[in-house]
């Protein structure tokens, strides 16, 4: 992949809401709303093991990403990219949810949020889904 | 298809941003943003002719949108269903976005937005995406 826009590394940057695209098992596309981390050229989603998402990009890892702003001029991000499906040992689980989940509501909400997720100490392990972007497309609407 | 969840029904007549997902012409999923109505049990979209969406999905009508609104508890519904793209007439899609724009920008922002988009009155004729669904989804997250 060639070098990345430099807006659309702004977008990928902020805490928006990702909207992950893929082809699901019942041979339909599928879009759902993730909190995502763009890392190392990579996205990055946590997700409890054995999700619909999971199962369907373990088939099938053609993957797409959207980010874009609330706000006209809208600031529209979208990644087409391979996806990978990795365990995620609970230790590394706890650690991935403990960083992500202040970005995307705050440190207050957050640590409530936290709790109740952490299910007294163990949530179990979890599923990373990694995408590897093939092109990064961005746009203004 | 079955009843309607109200609360699905209740997030699909609101003017949040949706998703669309479909199979792009390169075998990938693909997600973009969009304003959609919701009427008479169909998901509508307007675009410009030819765009790559409407080409996607004239070749595999398989088609996705995402609703999700953006404060925690996230209300989130997923249509899945099939689409057709129809020719949509100059006039006809003036009076769509003219209705359409006022919904997502507010009546002010909406008549600067219709100026600019009528290109002194002829924007051509565009296309509808109309997705007929298939099953809706409600989740709380």
């Amino acid at each position: 992949m060639g070098r990345l826009d430099p807006r659309a590394a702004d977008v990928l940057g902020r805490p928006i809401i990702g909207q992950l695209g893929f082809h699901g098992l019942d041979g339909y596309p599928h879009v759902l709303p993730v909190w995502f981390e763009y890392r190392g050229g990579e996205v990055l989603i946590a997700s409890p093991a054995g999700a619909y998402k999971c199962r369907s990009l373990s088939r099938d890892g053609r993957a797409a990403l959207s980010v874009s702003t609330v706000e006209r001029p809208y600031w529209i991000v979208s990644v087409v990219g391979d996806a990978v499906i990795e365990r995620l040992p609970e230790p590394k689980r706890i650690e991935f949810v403990g960083a992500i989940a202040p970005r995307y509501l705050g440190a207050e909400a957050a640590g409530e949020y936290i709790r109740a997720w952490l299910k007294g100490g163990h949530p179990g392990d979890g599923e990373l889904i990694r995408i590897h972007p093939k092109k990064v497309h961005f746009s203004l609407s």
